[in-house]
């Protein structure tokens, strides 16, 4: 979501004054107190206010000046639904097209197919049509987060001819700081920023000063990948084109950090098993509905092992002390598992893997393997020494940890990279098969050496 | 990490061009080529490149040019201290002192005090006493991440000579978009975007365009505040004050962008348990320490755990089986504390969870506890049932299950909250904790029950 990258001000405001302003139908103290307040703060309190006020508010707001509301980040994307349908259904269309368009397109898409088509026929045909040229682009590309309210200059134009344009189109341009540069036929040429316009003379040409290699996405893109480029290229903004460098839009960095942001507790989510946990849940059988298919995998997995254990119970009937690690090694197992896992996960997410050989990397884990595994093992090994004087038993603990930690580090690696390469998103399905993967083998060991050397025990 | 927010062109290069260059000592050649390119693939360039080919660079780039370079986020902080010692002190120094003074401050505070001092003193005055002045703020606060380098203008001058004073400013600001406007005693009193400068009458007088109660933090707050606050307010650059409003720095949005995605990679690697992974290790060993002292910690409060179902020995001995679920109820019980934990310090990250009471919060999780629980606990009765026709061992899992999923979720909530509120960083904290409270307790359900229906089974 992103407001004009203007400058606004005021960060406190007075919540009650607001509201009596609205219980007393003092419309001016209303305005005069509620407009000079920051969209973001606006947004704060027409999401807080009980539904009459609201309603009240519809009445005392122009759809211009709740459209700039509605484009902060504070109004998540499953209240839009809501909140327009408070509305008069006109004053919701004229606010839609007041909105910048990749922000509307946002909002359209949060609703039903018919709500689209009644609220597109509402608004003016010009607003309408830009908005249905976003509608049909793909979710999570290029496209689908780009607007198309930027400023373009022709190449034969000099620099006072590009300010003048750029003052006619300052108002309604997402931002202004960077200009694109184009030809005849509205192919981008050239990128020229606000900060090279003002220093030089007003007599030259934008050609001499523009840049002509210009860091550019196809409308196909990914949007986490868009992300990533602007912010190694510390962009402001970044133009989208087709395959025939047609300009069709620009990103700005606020949607970005939007992007970035969600990007990041997608996959925090998912290592966790909660599934598009970004939303912060309102009631508990939502939550559940989001959890229990996790669980529920893991409880079939989980299974297996106890499958597995049911194989040993003659060993563990005769030396029952055995049953008391099994949930140790598992977990030391698990945990080594999800580190490795989480490791990958980020790697790949921040493509600092991709710099890197996919051989290299695996060996390196391997090492941490080793390294963590022999460590663990003779810990664990003392600590039972110490614990039980249990020599025999200590060692069989400790090589079940050895090669579950050094396995599970290994797993934790190659498994998301395997994933990767098949094209399935690694965060969300690594985790199960590495966990069950890790407590069969580590239990195999552990309880197959301990029949082994039953007689010793 | 950040360069000047200009628009820079070109994203592929020929790196066998450039290197060919160095081999046969063509600076002119290697010059045309290279400085054509994004600073962000001079970086990549410069980082790939053999050693004693950017040694050659060292002499073909000025100082400042390097200084481009080292801004850009391709270079990470644990190599600063390796390539500058690669260089001539001098050289190094000069360097230093060319970069935004943010961004020489992130370099120093990755060397040993000797080698800084030796820099600041091999650097002009200046230069060295505006490094000084930011060097001791704290890390992670408003004042180590803003930049010096920034535009003020009198509140009483008009936008003719407000323009003058940003064309000569231009070339060293990080940012020109927003000019911060400040009274005699350079107090900042407002702020104009450049777009409302560029629009408005060169006659109009700066404090009639200008917006008053600015959006600003104070140097000392949580860098991780402030990243929220830009977020929110999106806004491309945040002044920094003291106590009496003097203006102090700003921050830029690239700088903020960084830090929004350390402080997700940093959430999530802690949930998996593995410190500051947001750095990607270069070698098993350094990965190892980084993974050891969670999985140790995990180790000994595992031991617990064993110590415990030790207690069991007898019943288990009569009943093996029952040991066949035990890895089953201790892993489910950590699958959906660890859920309900990667909520909390997600929420608490983003601040969604202020926005609402604890106790409702608390409430919700109890209630989605309960829910999945019970399915997990029927699902996992029919399951042994099916499996092994036990019904009352189906039940002593089911039981065990219920409540160790309803434990969980409440203290894989309650925790990092109060952890939150004795201003402990939950995510670090929280997951041993929970573990081991899920395991002990599920366990003493399920062996406690086992043993008092021993004669059942």
């Amino acid at each position: 979501m992103n407001v004009k990258d203007d400058y606004k001000d005021d960060i406190i405001f007075n919540e009650e004054k607001l509201k009596e302003a609205l219980f007393t139908h003092d419309i001016r103290a209303f305005r005069n107190e509620y407009l000079l307040l920051h969209p973001y703060d606006r947004a704060i309190f027409y999401e807080k206010v009980e539904l009459e006020l609201r309603k009240i508010m519809y009445h005392y707001l122009s759809p211009k000046e709740l459209a700039e509301i509605f484009e902060t980040s504070e109004i998540d994307e499953h209240e839009y639904k809501q909140f327009l349908q408070e509305m008069d259904t006109t004053y919701a269309a004229d606010m839609i097209s007041y909105m910048f368009v990749d922000n509307a397109v946002d909002v359209l898409n949060e609703l039903d197919k018919s709500q689209v088509v009644s609220y597109l026929t509402l608004m003016n045909k010009e607003s309408a049509a830009e908005i249905k040229a976003l509608l049909h682009y793909e979710e999570y590309t290029a496209g689908s987060i780009m607007t198309t309210e930027f400023v373009t200059i022709p190449q034969n134009s000099t620099v006072s001819s590009a300010m003048t344009i750029l003052r006619n189109e300052a108002p309604g341009a997402e931002t202004i700081y960077y200009v694109f540069v184009v030809d005849y036929d509205n192919r981008l040429t050239g990128v020229v920023s606000l900060r090279d316009l003002i220093i030089a003379h007003e007599d030259t040409l934008i050609s001499t000063i523009m840049s002509e290699r210009v860091v550019n996405v196809l409308v196909s893109e990914d949007q986490e990948e868009v992300a990533r480029m602007m912010k190694d290229y510390n962009l402001l903004a970044m133009p989208v084109v087709d395959f025939q460098q047609h300009i069709l839009g620009i990103i700005t960095v606020d949607d970005i950090i939007d992007v970035l942001d969600e990007e990041a507790s997608d996959d925090y989510s998912k290592l966790a098993g909660v599934s598009n946990m970004d939303t912060f849940d309102k009631n508990s059988l939502s939550a559940a509905k989001k959890r229990l298919p996790w669980l529920l995998i893991l409880l079939v997995l989980g299974m297996l092992t106890a499958n597995l254990i049911d194989l040993f119970t003659e060993t563990i009937s005769k030396v029952a002390l055995l049953a008391a690690f099994i949930p140790l090694i598992a977990g030391t197992a698990g945990n080594s598992g999800t580190q490795a896992l989480a490791v990958a996960v980020r790697g790949i997410a921040t493509r600092d893997i991709e710099d890197e050989s996919k051989v290299k990397l695996l060996l390196r884990e391997a090492g941490t393997g080793l390294i963590t595994g022999l460590v663990c093992a003779l810990f664990v090994v003392g600590l039972i020494y110490i614990w039980k004087q249990e020599f025999i038993i200590g060692l069989l603990v400790g090589a079940a940890i050895f090669v579950s930690i050094f396995v599970a580090t290994i797993s934790g690696t190659f498994i998301p990279l395997f994933m990767h390469r098949m094209k399935v998103d690694p965060a969300v399905a690594s985790g199960p098969f590495i966990t069950t993967l890790n407590d069969v083998i580590s239990i195999i060991i552990y309880l197959g050496l301990a029949t082994l050397f039953i007689g010793d025990l």
